[in-house]
């Protein structure tokens, strides 16, 4: 019988495993791609895909503290990769780098979010105040979740324009 | 007090919630591209945006048989924006089609998705079996919303592209 705190646990996991196949879809690009392929851009003139993976990565490790998880792998990240422009040539990230960070990041991150109890996905980032989520509920640990899962796919639409 | 019932609610207007924003991204493209941008590519020989929106507003179609919400408005849009890839030049759909069909599939899909119980969103989608479905509980249809909203958010960030 599937009893409701069951109907609660199959929701979540059904959001943890639509992160999970977005980020598989990086990994597939990342194995998929040489070093120097990571170099080409998604357009002409626009972003790389080694920016744009360092973009992301950078995102999903600031989920660390947003969603209380622990503390951020690589904070470094952001000046490269999130309050940056593309630079368009090689910087001191190299590609064995970037590739050790995404693995790195996305496989603590998804084993941190499968600990956490169903009833966790509903309460509060720590990016709102109490009285916000009090007005607005769904301010929750789950919509930063799809959130974060729409812009990865976002990004991976981006970077398949290159294959 | 937030109930057991009212966790499982605040869960699925979470995930609506997300669909809602990605699908609001296309309609704020839309309505700030002209008739004639529509022809735009996304990329050099790349899918046009008209293309792009025509796909995107098949899938919602499509969903309403998948999810068990009754008939679809446009099943002739088929033909060009699923089964054949982007023949890159005005045909049969004119502009002013495409922006209507677009807002009446996709406010009419967010009506009947609101209109859903909560609990509903854990039943299997129509095109799975019992003997699948009973194997694998995660083919639900929040699944494939889930799903649908990554993929309208992967052709989002390529039309991106042209802004």
């Amino acid at each position: 019988m599937v009893t409701t705190e069951t109907k609660i646990e199959l929701l979540t996991r059904t959001a943890i495993a639509s992160w999970k196949q977005v980020i598989g879809r990086v990994d597939e690009l990342l194995s998929s791609t040489t070093d120097d392929g990571l170099e080409k851009e998604v357009a002409p003139g626009r972003n790389r895909i080694f920016y744009l993976v360092g973009h992301l990565a950078a995102v999903s490790d600031r989920l660390f503290p947003l969603l209380g998880l622990g503390e951020r792998l690589h904070p470094e990240f952001d000046a490269e990769f999130l309050e940056n422009p593309d630079a368009h040539a090689p910087t001191k990230v190299s590609a064995a780098d970037l590739r050790k960070a995404w693995t790195d990041i996305n496989s603590k991150f998804t084993a941190a979010i499968e600990a956490l109890r169903p009833e966790q996905w509903l309460e509060k980032h720590t990016a709102v105040s109490d009285e916000d989520f009090a007005k607005d509920p769904l301010r929750n640990r789950l919509a930063v979740l799809l959130s974060r899962t729409n812009h990865a796919s976002f990004h991976v639409g981006q970077i398949r324009l290159t294959q």
